[in-house]
């Protein structure tokens, strides 16, 4: 493929924020260098990640296509290695799939290398079945010498989650909150969020494992729900989570949880061929 | 003019970088709130700040048109704040009118808020004239306790020069450097360097007034290489710049400089007509 044909978009879901590759047929060559120099925020477009759209049958070097499922979101950290889920980018890739008329349906399963997810596009909300989140053992994070008690929740990855009284807009979490490497030996993201109040809302901050604060994390909002659904005496039910990037909805059930959220396309447009041919 | 039909290119010189708004006629509203939200690194595109070319002749608000001179350089800051002049814009600029076939020529002179700029196009390579620098008393600014000598350099806006014998990568710029209020009572833009070397080169990193360090500064970079002269005994010469950002050079003549660098378009593209109707 001449690399004056190599399209991008660049699309957010509540302030995490991807550049699209659409390559259905899988033929650009698409290197670690080539993703790192795509999230550079200054000499690339700039992003947290990069989900390639492609064709599951056309995938190379990925799980086996499980038939009934036609898009695969190939999905890239901003330093070109390969990630495996993002509640967030699942939420952007469908709405690429919305935007280039190939959506296969209102809700569609779609693959991912954390296994295939059920999709629901429905107006400005987009939602992802996220899975299971099983809750741990109970443990505790330190930020400024102030020990926060939270619920080990996984949900794919490992996440502390503490509900405090304080408030959590002063929190400095500028530093990784200190944890018990005992409990997490491989690191943990961590959550601070508020009781649930009576509208059935939370608010929430996230410090990423390895990344720092971000804007919002969808994992870590399915675990603050977990969280604060326990904290409440229950189970189940459906809140309603205000985090830096805006606004998200988790919905728990026996055995599942489902991410809803919106999902906004920035722009549209064509790498130059000079840069590609640099960027290897 | 339709939503639809606003497009946008990304570039960068030495990694500063820029959103370029074609509107040769003057016909977007492009506000504040839009040019924040263009420069937003999660919400936006992400950029240190917007060009808009526009033909001087249809630019409304600004400077009156200088006979002969038909393109300005309508920049603005990403807070959505009207700025004067920027040499690595200027560059950036100047690449664009390449790429859609407007360069008045190799050479050809371009209207900023910060004056008429001659600017020359020479295949990688872009110069622009940044006029006269002019030498002031000399200064000291300090990080992490160690004072650094300086000269005072005004290259439109102030500067700090500092030639140090000490390892500059080494250096804690994530705070402001300490400076004299008296000598700088508007705050002042802080470099640096390592002196001239056999080969004519210098390397210098830069602290940016109300920004913090930068990739590179094209007026610091300036201020940078009067301040190397000086410091061996010299008023005039061309001296090679190694910056965080990447290689410049600058000529030093009586009564005026040049900055010459690389300048890179790394995308053009279409904003989304939703994006665009809401950011305003």
């Amino acid at each position: 493929m001449h690399p004056r044909d190599v399209r991008f978009s660049k699309g957010h879901g509540t302030e995490n924020d991807f550049v699209l590759i659409p390559d259905p047929a899988s033929e650009l060559d698409l290197t670690p260098g080539r993703v790192a120099a795509l999230c550079d925020r200054r000499r690339g477009i700039g992003a947290d990640g990069v989900l390639r759209v492609v064709r599951w049958e056309a995938l190379r070097d990925g799980p086996e296509p499980v038939p009934g499922v036609e898009w695969f979101m190939d999905y890239r950290n901003a330093d070109g290695s390969v990630a495996e889920m993002c509640g967030n980018g699942v939420r952007v890739y469908a709405r690429y799939l919305e935007h280039a008329g190939w959506l296969p349906g209102t809700e569609f399963r779609l693959g991912t290398r954390g296994g295939v997810r059920t999709v629901r596009v429905d107006g400005e909300e987009v939602s992802v079945d996220m899975g299971a989140a099983a809750v741990g053992a109970q443990g505790t994070a330190s930020v400024d010498g102030h020990a926060f008690a939270g619920v080990a929740v996984d949900v794919g990855n490992p996440h502390l989650a503490c509900v405090t009284d304080l408030a959590i807009d002063g929190l400095d979490l500028t530093r990784p909150p200190g944890h018990d490497p005992a409990l997490f030996p491989h690191g943990v993201n961590v959550e601070f969020l508020t009781p649930l109040n009576e509208d059935g809302e939370i608010a929430m901050r996230v410090h990423e494992r390895g990344v720092g604060e971000t804007r919002s994390c969808g994992t870590g909002t399915v675990a603050a729900v977990v969280a604060a659904l326990r904290h409440a005496g229950r189970d189940t039910g459906e809140v309603a989570v205000r985090t830096p990037g805006g606004r998200l909805r988790v919905t728990v059930a026996d055995g599942t949880t489902v991410l809803h959220g919106p999902a906004v396309l920035v722009a549209h447009g064509e790498l130059t061929p000079e840069w590609w041919a640099r960027s290897v």
